[in-house]
């Protein structure tokens, strides 16, 4: 199956999304930020996955984050925006205007309420959702992210889905940690784009058969994966991911959004990023100071 | 702590929600089960939980069905609304719109996406809702069902909203299942009004200072749950309590919401009662006939 993406590979980053003194979303700040992402590394952006508080807005929030952005200027089709929700009217709403503003994609989650669903109402809901939004030019990559969802997407159901909608269940973000599973998936389904959902596998999916990263991290780790990326086929890419994996190791010991705020606040002096939406919290300030030692020592700031 | 309550105590049934052929909810079948639950022992009912599939519908979707029951005339008073939500601003409208038709509650599961997260950062979400509602009349039950929301309420969170917000924060629905803690909260926190998550513990939870039980399968079993609530001070309830608990039993065997609308289909002889929002699926006609075969054995029907 040969396909022409307009989503690009590589490396992407799941944007943070800065907020302002109400909580609300920043969108000055954010299509700041995702002007410098794609200036310094990123071949794309996830805009509103779990870095980015998605579920932390309402509908109308996120589609207004989306307008704001391409409103701005960024290049829709390097945009993969996340729309997956637990009821199908909203996921239809969202998916429908990231496909009305030419978005590369859209990153949908399960329905992620009820546990221990079966495949079948998986599928009804996919169903729904893509007979609904109604349109040739949408292209879905599945979010599996089983320790949030707490709904996995499961090989016969990516493969049933796959069957029954080629080129428009176009791939996946593979967040799970679980290497195997990503390597299987990645080398087994041609025409089904995997990104690893961390820059750690950054080389090893692409070996794979994978297409690139996406990740929480390349917030702030852009300039060195877009560097292993780069390099890919030299002998000196191995080196490059090491350095990249402790960096990601040193800031993926503190809870994850929280953190890459605290380093936003620190590189651009803005301190209005360290605002979260409840229930994220910010850093305590004895982690920001061990975070901060930890990257020193490894000479990243 | 003395408080009158409009919510009254009792038997609560966490109603289905009937679906038309579009699986829009079908108004008109809600307003007659509703009616139903209250005239077959139901002391109120709460309006779109777990069992409602409330996370299956929009903001809109669930704002219309409340418009819809009291236009109906079903007394606000004996609703208590789920109005939980991973976001403030639908959690926030949800409520609003609950108190502003006058309910005797709203049923509150926590942002439920991540997990993993502080008290601090519970309680900061809990502390925007409330601000932004800001009306004297809210009455919070916390909705404590931590095998699908992923997120508990410990004790010690529960303390603080109830010191912060007292009158506000108002009791519990704890399905846990852990009637330890259960036990624990209801005898020990004054004027914190605690319902089981199921009838199974209904004479429990009222000797130990609990006020009732809000049940999924009440919606079926309201008549005997309600007799067992009639004679709760009599020699004869522990028997009741244990035919309630075999029928109980006998659903909770299967695929719960539906288990029961298939019964529902079978008492109203309308198959529309079959139909569920994705990712629910009906149960298979195998388990139809089991469930129909261990309720005819028990004389249930």
């Amino acid at each position: 199956m040969t396909q022409n993406h307009a989503l690009p590979g590589g490396v992407f980053a799941a944007t943070l999304t800065p907020l302002d003194g109400d909580l609300g979303i920043d969108h000055a700040a954010l299509a700041a930020h995702c002007r410098w992402l794609l200036a310094n590394g990123c071949d794309g952006i996830v805009l509103l996955g779990t870095t980015g508080e998605a579920n932390a807005f309402s509908v109308a929030e996120r589609m207004a984050a989306l307008d704001a952005l391409v409103e701005a200027g960024l290049p829709a089709p390097r945009l993969l925006v996340g729309t997956g929700c637990c009821a199908v009217p909203d996921a239809v709403a969202l998916t429908r205007h990231a496909v009305a503003h030419g978005t590369g994609g859209v990153l949908m989650l399960p329905p992620f309420y009820y546990k221990d669903v079966t495949d079948d109402g998986l599928a009804a809901f996919f169903d729904r959702v893509i007979e609904q939004v109604g349109a040739a030019a949408l292209r879905i990559y599945l979010y599996h992210i089983p320790q949030l969802s707490g709904v996995p997407f499961r090989r016969a159901l990516i493969e049933r889905l796959l069957a029954r909608y080629p080129g428009t269940v176009a791939g996946m973000k593979d967040s799970s940690g679980d290497w195997d599973s990503m390597r299987a998936l990645a080398s087994a389904l041609p025409g089904f784009r995997v990104f690893a959902g961390t820059e750690r596998f950054l080389l090893d999916i692409l070996a794979a058969g994978g297409v690139g990263c996406i990740s929480a991290t390349a917030n702030v780790t852009c300039r060195l994966a877009a560097e292993v990326y780069a390099q890919r086929h030299t002998a000196g890419a191995r080196a490059l991911q090491d350095r990249l994996n402790a960096v990601r190791q040193a800031i993926e010991a503190f809870p994850l959004t929280a953190a890459l705020k605290h380093l936003m606040a620190a590189r651009t002096q803005r301190p209005g990023w360290l605002r979260l939406r409840p229930p994220l919290t910010p850093l305590a300030a004895a982690q920001a100071a061990a975070l901060d030692e930890a990257l020193q020592r490894l000479g990243f700031v």
